[in-house]
């Protein structure tokens, strides 16, 4: 029985407390430091075109993400507290605000791409302007100041990490459509000759468990307030996601074709789209290959199959006479596991096959492939989206979506923590997102 | 403390068990006989081409509603148990399916007006030749095999219920297009001069209680199994559901013109469609009569409002300072009571002002309005779809939409229950949707 | 040489001058009779939901056409001439104007069919009251007052004519979505076992010609003024109208799928719909049977091809290496002829084998098909519009249009001539549209 | 007098005859590196990512422009006359062909500006490559494959010299989305005080007149062959195109919302898109400033009214008792006229004012704004599309476009001529488009 337990922290954070300012002040700068040149890191190979790349309106160019977590940064916490400062540039409060309506008005999410200009070294400048002004402002402020600030910084760097994925993700996306196939990761493997062996099932407790965010360390308000659920029924977790070789097997079999296995919604999307397998495979019949971004290379059965929708995740659920879990499920095997998994540090951006026998616990809960969930994305009872402008970060989304947990091969190492709750719409598929089968025990 | 309670059975049902079967039957014959005239009631004062209306893709002319609930019995039970029947026209089989993949093809749903033919009469003609055969099979059949067409039957005729409001609501949307605004509903009293009372607040426990069907007499599958839900907090419903003169007050507050009450969909929703009211109430400023099957008339500032959808109704209790009710909060005020309120029996299909003072109970739970919740329609833990094409259902619906509660005035008195989940996407406002507020204790 | 010659005019239409006014009124009210009467016999077999099918927004229902025609008069004889005349039902103004901006708001063209009310027993009394007026009116005035009378109701005899046509049209369009494939027209012969002979070219003088009407009976706006066109080279026309033999052998040879053929726009156009076929040809592989008014029946290969768009007729004659004929070409070649043909007034509502061996002209000129030309809709040097809403008639269409000639088998008899100009956007095809080949000589 | 006489031929292109072949080879090679020189000198303010901006599909980004203008001699120059040509990279022949069906597939239109790569750089690369490979063949090849490629190069010039006027009109339509405005033009003078005087009218015979080109000098197949036309009336040209003064009193008066003066997909335009003004024009209330090349600036109500679509062109030639001209009469009146006017050489890119007084010919007929005529785009008789995949170049769009004349200020200095034929859709207005009135005399 694992629950209930207290979530364990991976993202390292600040601690808000801890030590004389001085050094909090030092670990601040030294993360602030780290995080926003992982952001730059990721763009040191790419040129300015492909920097301004945007293939759909819910994808953006890597520039404007650049941008765009600097303006967080210059709006959120300079603007405030920074006496005098002056905006880099004022156009760019409409330019770079993504869906922030208490700060103004939005350039148009669609019409991101036609932003040549500023160009590539502009958005250079102004994030180094802005990365020296708040080095000023952390260094020279009083501790009261500070302790106002830490939390805000916090928030921002969190913010950039997760645009930091979704650079890759947007990125693939405006990629595939090049038949050039422009290659960014690490090379692969050699693909594994063999499927792996069939998944484990894991067994826990039902009943009244614990779920959210102690809120001791860094969390998003959506991951609070801590709060119980009740599980009616004993449950199992498969040790692993779905591979790539078993979701195989379900389009040999037919299942794009056969509508009892989906939902209506998602019948409809196959319909109206053709889907025939999941994004990024080759749609040549007969060819099993996929494009990555190290390139196009062939399936590999053992690893973790990605980038299916929801829709896709429950017809392989219920083709394969399981379920997909509930969040609580989910969070309530996870909170006593280390964060550990492949990430984006490694760059290979793409999941791995996972080694999961002999494990008492199910391996893969964090990176490789985002695990849809069967929770609508709602808020937790007692909600409280916080006050201002910040409080649009999460809360006005809470409809229509799903969550999804653990993180993936494109998340920041150390982003994530089993409390951490992640949501896209049921249709969308450009994510690195898989699943987990669950059933009732 | 209201919980845990055994829900009260509003549908009288048919009891499957008890009685000597001739008894039975004659009773499951004058249901069956009821229900389906009513259907014709419904129709008696329309018109062939007001019967073949359809104003958009999710609502279906009244005559293909008449001829699809005939469909119904015609494929469930007497196909499978009335030996040697013979299709009234086997063209129908793909006419009137409305979305069961198990069965064959169906007619594209946008273009059900496009059958002219059969024409009304055969419709009718159609209804009485599967209604013979009904009560020829229930009168011939053994008692083994009148078991198993109970719950057949029973599914069908509160299946032919959910269709008699369904026809009144795409009625009503199709009438408003016409200048001429026709009228069916009994002629409304004067509205009231007077603003009715601010709802009081009624406090509910929180912690475990049990939602769901108990499964002794009818309920959809969607109502099953009955389940425990954690409340976490205590919380309190308001006495009575908003009302047009409260959701006026919100609109001259500029409600629709303030990102920050809505959802991000919902705000979409407003700029795409330039949303300035609830559906039917007039586009003219300064003029706030209301479309309503009895005709237009002045908005009543003391009846329930309605025709909105989840976006208008979250956003009211955003501005509100409040929140929806969870349906497990719902469903925990509801057991308790009986299933009284106004109905399509009256004829009206309108909500009227409700009479909530002093009452110890929330008013007004059942008929009137739907009432909005915040919980996304999703399966019970354990649900499982029946067995078949009728497992089609409600299963493959529980994504993408909202769960509403409590009944309507154009509901069939005696169909809901305090267990009964009703579900229409968020951006639907056709319903005579409403909400109740609630909040945290 | 056949040109330059006056031309014939087919239609009987009222000679404004000639006779006392007794027997001028006399005969113009058993036109009136006659015309309007046909209207009436076309749905003399239609059930109401036959009448009000609507099934795009190009299509009008049946019972829409009945009110339109008959507001026309009511707008633009009664109202202005007929001492106080009361309008029928004063919201019939928005309801039936089609898009006349200079009489008023128009109820929205996609629309129609949600006009339930007034029903087909309403319309029928409009139609009696109107033309009751009518009779009155022409029985009373004084003669100069008939003398403005009369162009007026030849043109809305005229335009009732050509509503005649898109009755026919638009049903089909609609009836076509039924699987039960209703039929209203006569039944058609047993087709042809063998194709036809291949057609002979007949050769026309270049040079100039006079085009137009010449004004002395009754013609459209559009048809004036006669004027000089020159024609650089001598031309040969075929001596019928392309079959479906030919144009099955054109589809055999993969025609829609070698875009070398195509204009652009029309190749554009097969990407997006996948067409395969003519209109209401069976899209099964191998199946060559067509939809018509008389239900389904087998190709029949000698007869003139219809229900082809501009594109596909164009693609023929480039696949057959000759082209369309100019508006020109076609009537200094028709203008000599007398306009007999395959008529509405056969009921068969479907084009008919013609007989074309051994004739001096181009044989089914008129009747059976309307054949596209090359030439684009567009004003005659000099063209005025009439003056005031009656302007609206048909030169505000004069862009992205394309002129066909010779009238099919769903005009009425008598209605067309060698001047008259029809006319359809390229894209259209749901008319009785086919083609003749012609080519340089 | 005017008519008929011979073209004056304004491009100077290349004598395919006179003279020895050496001469011949220098001049071509001249003239090659001319306009290949203008291409690259456009680029040399922008930007890689302004290089790759598309705004709708109907624009590209400016960097496919240059990779598509090298394909186009890569593919029908190289490929076919250079032996052991070796494709500078085989996946261009996809990327940058942008309509050719007989050479292959090409990447989708709308698509364009995914293709980050390849870079600016490559592109540049790519364009030397092929201009080295051209000079080799040119100075290499004997005389009788010089002659078969000097037609091929001249119409590939020309065919560039095209696309240089589509990067500017591209590019405007993209940087006019950036709040930053974006300015490469030259500075404008300042906007004069006071209007232009009233336009005067000259006038022309009418009967026949010859059009089209003499066909010895270059010309696009479009312009071929020289034919008769009949004018039917002697008729009257404004001396110079209307101007943003004058149309501004058209919006004044209401032009955009009297349906009158609208053909009625023009009148179904405005409904759709709310168009109050030409394109560029700042859309706030009482602020008459104009987006430009050069950035905003006040409008001048002396220059040429531009980026008109034709029903804007032609409700103001309605709105002031005129006409648009035909393309026969325009070419009359401009065929014995140099082609002197604002060019794109100027690197205004806008028009200027025109001095038109005093003079016995029209003024402005060449270079400011492209003049929308009357004339749709159709085959001029006894037109012949050139074999191969060339003839996909003009023939396949002679359908639902409108034929404009005389060139604009984005045009290269010395491409266009009297009988030069452009044409887009009614619709179109990211062109320099104008007008100039006309009327029967």
């Amino acid at each position: 029985m694992l629950n209930p337990s207290t979530p364990k922290p991976s993202n390292p954070g600040i601690d808000p407390v801890a030590g004389p300012a001085p050094q909090r002040k030092k670990r601040l700068l030294a993360r602030l430091h780290d995080v926003r040149g992982n952001t730059e890191q990721l763009v040191a190979t790419l040129g300015p075109e492909d920097q301004n790349l945007q293939s759909m309106p819910e994808a953006s160019p890597a520039k404007w993400h650049r941008a765009h977590t600097t303006w967080f940064f210059e709006t959120f916490v300079l603007q405030p507290f920074k006496a005098g400062y002056q905006a880099f540039n004022p156009a760019f409060a409409e330019l770079f605000n993504s869906y922030y309506n208490a700060i103004g008005e939005q350039h148009a999410r669609a019409r991101r791409a036609l932003i040549s200009r500023p160009d590539v070294e502009t958005v250079s400048e102004y994030r180094q302007s802005v990365g020296q002004a708040l080095d000023e402002l952390i260094k020279a402020c009083p501790e009261n100041v500070f302790d106002k600030l830490v939390p805000l910084i916090e928030l921002g760097l969190n913010h950039e990490q997760q645009h930091q994925e979704l650079m890759l993700t947007d990125l693939k996306h405006a990629f595939h459509f090049n038949p050039l196939a422009p290659a960014i990761g690490h090379a692969p493997p050699v693909p594994a000759q063999a499927a792996c062996a069939d998944p484990a099932w894991l067994e826990f407790d039902g009943g009244t468990v614990e779920i959210g965010a102690v809120g001791d360390r860094f969390c998003f308000d959506n991951e609070l307030p801590r709060h119980r659920v009740y599980l009616n029924n004993r449950y199992q977790l498969a040790n692993r996601p779905v591979t790539c070789g078993e979701f195989s097997n379900f389009i040999d079999a037919g299942g794009y074709a056969d509508p009892l296995l989906w939902l209506a919604d998602g019948w409809a999307w196959i319909q109206q789209n053709n889907a025939q397998a999941p994004l990024y495979w080759s749609s040549c019949a007969g060819d099993r290959r996929i494009y990555t971004l190290s390139g196009w290379r062939e399936m590999d059965p053992s690893e973790p199959v990605c980038h299916l929708n929801f829709y896709e995740a429950s017809a392989f659920a219920e083709w394969s006479g399981c379920r997909l879990p509930t969040e609580a499920e989910w969070e309530a095997a996870a909170v006593s596991q280390s964060c550990d998994g492949h990430f984006a540090d490694q760059r290979r951006y793409h999941p791995q096959p996972i080694e999961a026998a002999g494990k008492q616990l199910p391996a893969g809960m964090f990176g490789d492939v985002w695990e849809w969930t069967s929770s609508p994305y709602a808020p937790y009872p007692g909600f409280q989206a916080a006050a201002g402008a910040i409080g649009e970060y999460n809360g006005k989304f809470m409809a229509n979506q799903m969550v999804l947990r653990g993180g993936s091969c494109a998340t920041p190492k150390g982003h994530v923590r089993a409390t951490y709750r992640n949501f896209f719409y049921p249709v969308d598929r450009w994510q690195f997102s898989g699943l987990r089968l669950a059933r009732d025990a």
